[in-house]
């Protein structure tokens, strides 16, 4: 930190009676470098304090004092994100959400749900089951994601292929500006075209230009009794043609696949007798309730099979359906187990997922490094892991070199080098080679919203 | 015209060489001043030239002659908007993309299409259906309103209460600045994180941020067999609880309602022995295909019946189905047949549907006009028309009074004032009274992006 930027610091600290309770022990104020993204890899700085309001009107303290000083401000939610989006800077301001776990209100017979961002993804799921309903996004992280958090990085999910991503649940917000002007965006009706789309634009865009502090959600009506699928590939070709097939042909409530190396992974953390041989897990379940549940994921089977599936098995038992989807939601844990990670978050279109997957094989081969893959096949967000020894000063730069390979592929194909995980620093030096010559658009945004650029400055954009 | 914007026209007019065919006729430019919005109510200037651009190169051309000079700029679609986004300002230069009817491409294994802004709704859905694929955003205009105007309203339609409205559909635009440059942005993936989310800030934005010069968007596997259900009710009371119970239950294809009003307009225009005693009738679709389709509206005239509906009559005959809804789809053409109408566009959070209603049916009383409404019960959405002698100055001035106080009414119940027609010129003035202290936040951007203002200047902030 230099003198001056500590100055300003002290000075802030002095300000902050409002802001809710202010943490300022370097012991605590260390929790609070860094989010789960690639740990040691990303730069974390030390904030010269932490607030932690319940209330917005905290929130406008917090971010005026900052304003006021030119303290840059970083939000904060559970601090789960991976992709650096909640690393601190030295001498900043963490504003975290941890305290803002309010369900504020849930209005049953309108299918909405009013929540302060704190509040666990789970927990909404909760509210909303207490009355009949269901929050649908669901993050890998929903046990402990926070829907601010969630708004920040616009996650992902199971679920999304059918039922989309938070910004598609997303109503209404109330944000407070750079300026501490706090106001209230979007609405309460399912559709609207009354002003400018605000809500889209605040959702994902990592606590750049505004901090989310309420948030209203639209709730569906609970998905029906499933159906679920397992289909085994001996070859990337044949997974690709058969997800290709199911794409065109339905819209299933999961559709999710693992690789090899995935599967090898999963075998030796929890044996469960997977064929280690295969190539290809696909993993499907349908919702429709009833006998079209089945229906749904035997017509699945069918194109799986004319497509050279190995083996394609079908229940709609509930518990034998979890036993088929096991070794999918054990698939990061298992990577995690093999070594130090780099978890990647590319998409591509639909019809080029046979050509990643074909590629990533390559790029291991080449880069002499250990990829897993697994992720959301319906919508062609993969998350290939890279695993290495960290003890290991070339395997850390052959790991990089197979990260980067990745991502650089991903934008051969027409994809996109974040699908649900958000830029944060991790991505933040690939994102020009996405957006081109729209990179200077966002930054004009950016001005407009946060002209002296204090809000969670470096990342996403 | 001032005099001194004469003169800019005529400046402008010197440096339209490369903007494609180029409209100077009076004649011709008359039939460009207006679009379908409140005939004779709203305000239409004369254009100083109409471009008609069949490239971006040539849009941007246009776009550059028109900064150079000062000119404001009416981008424009089929003209069939319905909130008078398109009418024309003195002396502007309107770009029409009638000549923009490009499919780019189909790419099927990827489910996506990237066509030109001026190709018609239904041209989409024909290019689609060649690959087996479905477009699914369906405005009520979809035979003639064009793709780039459906994203400049961010239209919806039937379909959009289980599908999504146009914004759903979209993922990727070119975009000409008001500066005239050409960008790209958005992706070609389902999902993505990467930057802002500037193709929702787009849509929906009235040509005012931006001219569309190509978008690529998402396609679906076609929906299976449906099953339909009409449904009447003698009180709105009860079709209100029925509208409830069915969306906490379901999502189904297709939700909609329609008034006595609009009811006994239908049997005078196109007589089908409808019983014109009945306060609401219901009409839903199912899409979950074979047995489930029939399964699902079976279990929604269950529900109908329990809240008190005096007949429910399902099928999952196609052509009857079609009969089923024939009422629907006439709704509008048999209240424009009573006399003129002021179609009204708002929507409520789906608690709030029978308020709506209720409210309604009093203004009409209290300001003694004919209101039929009808519209997309499942998102609450609805079409409040109110019907009048346009030759009648009293009843203009109670037609005009009748529809401020639905939107009053509707600001009140926590909705908005416009669900997909755009705010255009027709809500234009409404609108501080939705976006409150948000609306500088609009400007903000406006500036940020069109300083000089000349993108339709007046229309959607």
């Amino acid at each position: 930190m230099t003198a001056a930027s500590a100055d300003r610091a002290a000075r802030l600290l002095a300000e902050l009676d409002g802001a809710g309770d202010v943490v300022v022990d370097p012991d605590l104020l260390a929790s609070y470098r860094s989010d789960q993204a690639a740990p040691g890899l990303l730069p974390a700085g030390m904030p010269a304090a932490v607030a932690r309001p319940r209330t917005t009107a905290e929130v406008q303290e917090a971010v005026r004092a900052a304003a006021r000083h030119g303290v840059p401000v970083v939000p904060r939610g559970a601090g789960s994100g991976l992709a650096g989006g909640a690393n601190a800077i030295d001498g900043c301001l963490v504003i975290s959400t941890e305290r803002m776990t309010d369900v504020v209100a849930v209005d049953a017979p309108s299918l909405l749900a009013t929540v302060q961002p704190g509040l666990v993804n789970a927990r909404l799921g909760e509210a909303a089951r207490a009355e009949g309903l269901w929050y649908a996004p669901d993050p890998a992280s929903y046990e402990f994601s926070t829907i601010g958090g969630n708004i920040a990085t616009n996650a992902g999910g199971l679920c999304c292929v059918k039922y989309g991503v938070t910004r598609d649940a997303l109503l209404g917000l109330e944000v407070v500006l750079a300026d501490g002007r706090a106001l209230r965006i979007g609405r309460r009706t399912r559709k609207g075209v009354a002003g400018y789309d605000l809500v889209s634009l605040i959702c994902g865009s990592e606590g750049t230009l505004a901090i989310v502090t309420e948030a209203t959600v639209r709730l569906l009506p609970p998905p029906r009794s499933s159906a679920t699928l397992a289909a085994s590939f001996a070859n990337l070709g044949d997974a690709g043609r058969a997800i290709a097939r199911i794409t065109r042909e339905t819209t299933p409530a999961v559709l999710e696949l693992m690789d090899r190396t995935t599967i090898r992974a999963v075998e030796q953390m929890a044996p469960q007798g997977l064929d280690q041989e295969i190539a290809v897990l696909v993993f499907a379940r349908s919702d429709l309730g009833g006998a079209a549940s089945l229906d749904e994921v035997d017509r699945i089977a069918g194109w799986c099979e004319q497509e050279g599936a190995t083996l394609a098995v079908t229940t709609d038992e509930e518990a034998e359906g979890r036993m088929l989807m096991a070794a999918r939601r054990l698939a990061y844990s298992a990577l995690e187990r093999q070594g130090a990670t780099l978890l990647d978050d590319v998409g591509v279109p639909l019809g080029k997922i046979p050509a990643l997957l074909e590629g990533i094989e390559q790029i291991a081969e080449r880069h002499e490094v250990l990829i897993g893959t697994f992720g959301h096949a319906g919508d062609g967000n993969m998350h290939p892991t890279v695993v290495y020894d960290h003890r290991d000063e070339d395997a850390v730069a052959r790991a990089r070199a197979a990260f980067a390979a990745i991502v650089a592929l991903t934008l051969e194909l027409g994809g996109t080098i974040a699908g649900e995980h958000g830029v944060g620093l991790l991505k933040h030096g690939l994102l020009a080679g996405e957006l081109g010559e729209a990179h200077e658009l966002h930054r004009a945004i950016k001005r407009a919203l946060d002209p002296a650029g204090l809000l969670n400055p470096g990342k996403a954009i």
